[in-house]
C-alpha cells in the first residue's frame, strides 16, 4: 500500500498492508486530515518515525467485533496498554505506555490502511459526510474544554488565536450561549467566525479596551498569546491552555495567586460528542477546508497546509 | 388601551395607557406569549389580579435612557426594590420586595402598553424576528439550567416531559453535545425533538430499560415525573427540578443521601444568552407556535392554549 512516511525525510513509500493483531481491527482509510502536529512531526517533534496522520475516517475491513465490519468509523487515537492503573480506571488516554496513532509508537492514517483496537473505533452516523466527519478528532479537542470547564450562558469568553484550533474552539463555545470574542491577527481568518454571526477583534482593537473575561482560551500557540490571556482573565476566572509551545515560558506566577486564576491544560477529547454536534448540524467545520489532495499528492498537500492562509488540508485516500 | 385582565374573571377591558414613573420606560407591546403560568393565574395561582402576561416583545416609546427610544426590546420580568441586600448584590430576581410582570404587583404584557425599569429592557438583534424573540423569556428559563449545572459533552442526560418547557430544555441541552433522551407521553410532541435529530422515548419504552443518567431534568410538572427522575439519576448525579407542583410531594429522601444526588431547583434565566442563541440560529423555537391571535381574540387564544395538542399560543398586539 501507499503511505506517507517520515523517517527523517517525508516521502511516499510502498509498505505492506498491516497485519492486525488478534486484538486489533484493520481499517481502510477513506480520508485523512493534515494537522499542525503532523507538520511539526515532519520537523522532528516527538522523535516519531513512521506513517504520519491521526485524523481519519475509514471503513472497517477486519475486526474481532463482527458488528464493526463494513462500518464507516473514526478512531480514538490513543491506545492504552490495557493493564495499568490508568487503563483500568478507563483513562487509556493517559496510560504511560500508550501508543498514539501517527504520533507515538503506532503507524498513522496517511496510508491506505491502519490498525487500531476495535474499542477505539466509533461509527459515523449515516447522515454525516466523510469530509465533515474527518474533523471529529480536532473538534473533540475543542469540546474537551467543555468537559473540563463549566462555561455558562452568561459568561464573557475570549478566544485567542484565529487558526484552525481557535476557530473550532469558537464553533463549539458559541453553543453555550456565552458572550464570545475571538481575537487574532488575520482579518481573512476572523471572517470564518463572523460568517457564523460571531464577534471578532484584531489584536490592536482589543488593546484599545480594558475588557476582562470570565474564561480565556489561549489557542494561538505563541508566547504573546499566553501573556495576553493572563492579562485579560478576570479575578477568579479560568485560563484554558490549548496550545503547546516550543521551549518553556517564563512568567510571573504571582498574579495567578493574587487573582485566584485557574489554569486548565486541555488536550484531546472524546469523539462521540463531536459526531453528535456535527450530525445534528450544530457545528459545520467544512468551511475550513482549504484543499483536498490525493495520497499520491501528499507532499504537495503538506506544502499547501503550511501556507499562511491555509486552514484544513485533506487527503482523499480510498473510497 | 385594550388589556386582558384577570380580576376573578378573565376579560378584555379598556384601561388607561399606564403613566411610567420617572424611573420607568413605557413599552408598546408588539407580541405576547401565553404561558402555562398565565393559565394558572387565571385559575387563582399567585392571587394575582391585573393585566396578565410576562412574555413579550415591544418597542420603547418613553425612557429615562434616550438610547432606548424606538428600540425593539424584550424584558426581564422581575423588578427589584433596588435598595435591599439582594438588589445591591445584583440579584434583583430574588429581591423579597420585587414585582414581577403580570405575576406579582405589576401589570403584565397582554395589553397595548406596559412599563418596566429601563435596566430590565434588552434590545433584540435586528436579524431576530419578533415571533422568535418572544420566546426569549421561556428560553432563558431553559438556559438557566446551564448556568447552574455543568452539563458535559460526554454526559448522558434525560429530560422528562414533552410539553413546551421540556422541548425548549431539549433545544438548549442538545447544544452541549451531550447524549440526550427526551421521554414523554405524546408521540406528536416528541416529534418536535425528533425533527432536530434528537432521541426520544415514550414512557413505557423507557420503562423497558434500566438506563440511568448523569443529569435528569424533570419538566413534566407531574408527581410521576419526579418519581421517575429519582429512579433514573445515577449515583452522584444531578436532578434538575424545573417544574412546580400543586401541593406538596411526599417521598423518601434516603436515596438522595445514599446515592449522593444533587437536586437543583431552577426557575427563570437571563435574556441576553437566549437572544444570542436565537439570533445565531442555534435555537429556533418557532415550530412550537400553535396559533397567533389578535388581542381582541385573547379569550379564544386562552382556550386554544389549553387544548392538549397546543404548544405556544401568541397574541399579536401592536406593530
Amino acid at each position: 500500500m501507499k503511505a506517507l512516511v517520515f523517517d527523517g525525510n517525508l516521502s511516499l513509500k510502498d509498505l505492506p498492508v498491516p497485519e492486525p493483531s488478534p486484538n486489533e481491527a484493520l481499517v481502510k482509510v477513506l480520508t485523512a486530515g493534515i494537522c499542525k502536529t503532523d507538520v511539526e512531526i515532519s520537523r522532528g517533534y516527538m522523535d516519531f518515525q513512521g506513517v504520519l496522520g491521526h485524523e481519519f475516517v475509514g471503513t472497517v475491513e477486519q475486526s474481532p467485533d463482527p458488528e464493526q465490519l463494513g462500518e464507516r468509523v473514526v478512531g480514538e487515537i490513543n491506545a492504552g496498554c490495557g493493564t495499568c492503573s490508568w487503563c483500568k480506571a478507563g483513562m487509556e488516554r493517559h496510560c504511560p505506555n500508550r501508543t498514539c496513532l501517527g504520533i507515538l509508537g503506532r503507524n498513522g492514517a496517511m496510508a491506505e490502511y491502519l490498525t487500531l483496537p476495535p474499542s477505539n473505533l466509533i461509527s459515523v452516523p449515516e447522515n454525516l459526510a466523510t469530509e465533515r466527519a474527518v474533523f471529529a478528532e480536532p473538534l473533540a479537542a475543542a469540546l474537551e474544554i467543555l468537559e473540563q470547564v463549566h462555561v455558562k450562558p452568561a459568561d464573557e469568553v475570549l478566544v485567542i488565536g484565529d487558526g484552525k484550533l481557535g476557530l473550532l474552539v469558537c464553533m463549539v463555545l458559541r453553543l453555550t450561549g456565552c458572550k464570545l470574542l475571538l481575537v487574532g491577527k488575520h482579518p481573512e481568518k476572523l471572517k470564518y467566525f463572523q460568517d457564523l454571526g460571531g464577534s471578532t477583534a484584531l489584536l490592536h482593537e482589543l488593546a484599545d479596551t480594558r475588557d476582562k473575561f470570565d474564561v480565556v482560551v489561549e489557542a494561538s500557540g505563541s508566547p504573546g498569546g499566553w501573556k495576553l490571556a493572563l492579562d485579560r482573565v478576570k479575578p477568579r476566572g479560568t485560563l484554558v491552555l490549548k496550545s503547546t509551545y516550543h521551549g518553556s515560558l517564563e512568567f510571573n506566577t504571582a498574579p495567578l495567586v493574587i487573582d485566584e486564576i485557574t489554569v486548565v491544560g486541555s488536550r484531546c477529547g472524546q469523539l462521540a460528542p463531536a459526531l453528535r454536534v456535527m450530525s445534528q448540524g450544530l457545528v459545520d467545520p467544512t468551511p475550513l477546508i482549504s484543499g483536498t489532495f490525493l495520497l499520491t499528492e501528499a507532499e504537495t498537500a503538506f506544502v499547501k497546509s503550511q501556507e499562511p492562509s491555509s486552514m484544513k488540508v485533506l487527503l482523499k485516500i480510498g473510497s
